[in-house]
């Protein structure tokens, strides 16, 4: 219980933290100033992704393709970072995949529906940022993006870039 | 194991953006502006520890006193945030506590030793913080500092202040 908590706690207070040092000499927010905040958050998340998947991978055989690599992050690394696995996981074997999560944990403590569906990008920045650490360390450049339509449900698309 | 890593990697990377924000328009850090910093963090850890321990103690009963409550942080709180019990608590019975970890879970990953101890105080500020919010929700109003001679272990010393 508390395990979870304790990420959930702080990385709220990272989110308000960035958001508000952000702010403290504007009166309100325009995009730009969103996109510096996101693009923060990201990059926490890019180095948190590396680190947690070179220790998680430490044991594990090498992976034969892209989707077997894909697969690992829906599931054990998944289940590592964010208590449970990938709902549904779908791909045009092109390079791009929907990861779906229905009841994304840190979604779960903000809201069960509509109401606050603006702020959810906000907390969902670091975590595109780990995934897409995780997916570099695993040899995989790639663009994560989230979107919600109900909380918490969520859905992550990734594009592997080609080189 | 990746658990404890999460929330790892994540205080590393708020502590480097902390001191980096910080310094971004300065050749160097003076005193003040560690300060700032320290007290960021601090205040960071403090809500997070008000957090967690209000979920915490839920289901427990209440403390007969103080020494009971320290007793509560020492153990169950301990064990929930840092994965271990602290392996040694003193007081003088006039309000005065002193918390030692040998292995304090945030410093082990950074050395074993006397070096990087003039780093110490960086990664103690907001386990300063959590300490002293859990405390205030449990009615104590405290001074929570902490002391390193030799990583990984380390002191806490929590003054409770009289009313």
């Amino acid at each position: 219980m508390a395990d979870e908590s304790l990420f959930d706690f702080l990385h709220m207070e990272i989110v308000s933290h960035i958001y508000r040092e952000q702010q403290s000499s504007k009166e309100e927010m325009d995009n730009k100033d969103r996109a510096v905040c996101v693009s923060v958050l990201e990059s926490m998340g890019f180095r948190v992704g590396q680190g947690l998947i070179e220790r998680l991978t430490r044991d594990s055989p090498s992976f034969k393709d892209e989707l077997d690599v894909m697969k690992f992050v829906c599931k054990d690394f998944w289940t590592k970072v964010f208590k449970r696995q990938i709902d549904n996981l779908r791909t045009n074997h092109q390079g791009t995949y929907v990861l779906q999560d229905n009841t994304f944990s840190l979604l779960t403590q903000l809201s069960n529906g509509k109401q606050y569906l603006d702020q959810a990008p906000k907390y969902l920045a670091f975590s595109c940022g780990i995934v897409r650490g995780a997916l570099s360390n695993l040899g995989l450049d790639s663009v994560v993006t989230a979107e919600v339509s109900v909380m918490p449900s969520c859905k992550f698309q990734v594009v592997v870039q080609k080189l």
